[in-house]
């Protein structure tokens, strides 16, 4: 296989925290609605809510508020207050402007990337306004040379962007911490996928394992460890 | 100036009915809720609170539905009840689904420009999930050889668009129903833009008069009057 022409980074949890601000969210909006339930049973309807909705909804801080109100009206068969959607409401409109402070490496990588002549994308999928927001609060725009921002990351997808691009399967690598979304379809495509795994995944990007049986992919502990193995490619080339 | 290399067409109120959607679901739900304030107040609110939170929210059904709670908490003071809430998601998420028919001739000028070999662009803005969404409804996909859906309409996003597909403003025509989205920008940087006007407009998209003062754009009263324009810029480049 030919060195990568185009490597593609994932955003939140691959560049960015962006799960435990969720999870906090939940958990306050849990501790705040004890008295109808308890969080076990607040988060289990919660996810049946999300699972169902998601296809109408789509991904993002704007979809989780409104499965966070319909599953604690449906809790409640109504007796929620008005007050207390209002927390939740604002529980959720900070999913849109909470600090985005890069993981550890992260700059330290793309800076050698950057150097080293590589041509870089920003790959995420999401609210599209949540998902541009985030990237500005980053400060990484200027390390892209692109922004994709998708709403599903599905072989589909990649196979378009691959068009988009004109490149082929093997002149792309993709980077990020979601086997779902960053590195099956990926790797169904021939293309290469570099898993680096973050200490929480999202319920709804969880892959059975055996999904996972036969599949070619690089995994790594930490970001850093890229930039040897896109060396290592770039080398076996020359 | 040459012909148009590019033919980018906006989608919602120019190629099918989007906000008679919106302003119906609005008054479905002022009915509803006429025992907390009339339609007037309600409205007045809406709009108040849908201006503040549009820079956090961007567009779309999500933003509709969120704001729509948020008002209706506020003006009862929290006194509003799960159940009329429920009633607003109901509302709001109907608008994520309606059947999308496209507006007349809009088919008919579509062949026919496709069929002189004119390269078309869907440029729409808005909430990426509920945008796909319906241009997958309109069934009008196959006459665009490239889809952009944007956050926001301005001078700074055609100016990235021109860039990302290396046209010159002379190269470029967008035809719309929003001055301030689809005519004033594209007109700003000395790119061709033509306003159809629709029946009903945002009160979010209006533009006072004398920001046009001055501004060159090509008006039709109905779309299939882009025909005619298109092929006249065409010949007086042959």
């Amino acid at each position: 296989m030919p060195a990568p022409q185009l490597i593609a980074f994932d955003a939140d949890d691959t560049l960015w925290p962006n799960q435990p601000h969720y999870d906090q969210a939940e958990a306050q909006l849990y501790d705040l609605l004890t008295h109808y339930a308890d969080a076990d049973t607040l988060s289990r309807r919660f996810n049946e809510v999300q699972r169902r909705d998601l296809p109408l909804l789509g991904y993002g801080a704007k979809s989780f508020i409104i499965c966070m109100v319909e599953t604690i009206i449906s809790l409640t068969d109504g007796r929620v207050t008005g007050q207390e959607i209002q927390h939740i409401l604002d529980h959720g409109k900070r999913l849109l402007d909470f600090p985005i402070e890069p993981l550890p490496d992260v700059r330290a990588v793309l800076d050698v990337l950057q150097e080293q002549g590589h041509r870089l994308m920003l790959l995420t999928k999401g609210d599209l306004f949540d998902q541009e927001s985030k990237l500005a609060r980053s400060g990484l725009g200027p390390y892209f040379a692109h922004v994709e921002i998708v709403s599903e990351k599905n072989e589909a997808t990649y196979q378009r962007l691959l068009q988009r691009y004109h490149l082929q399967p093997a002149d792309f690598l993709m980077i990020g911490n979601s086997l779902k979304s960053d590195v099956l379809p990926v790797a169904r495509l021939g293309a290469r996928a570099v898993h680096v795994p973050y200490h929480t995944t999202w319920v709804m990007e969880e892959v059975p394992a055996e999904q996972l049986r036969g599949v070619d992919f690089h995994r790594v502990e930490a970001l850093a460890e890229v930039v040897p193995y896109i060396q290592a490619l770039t080398e076996a080339e020359e």
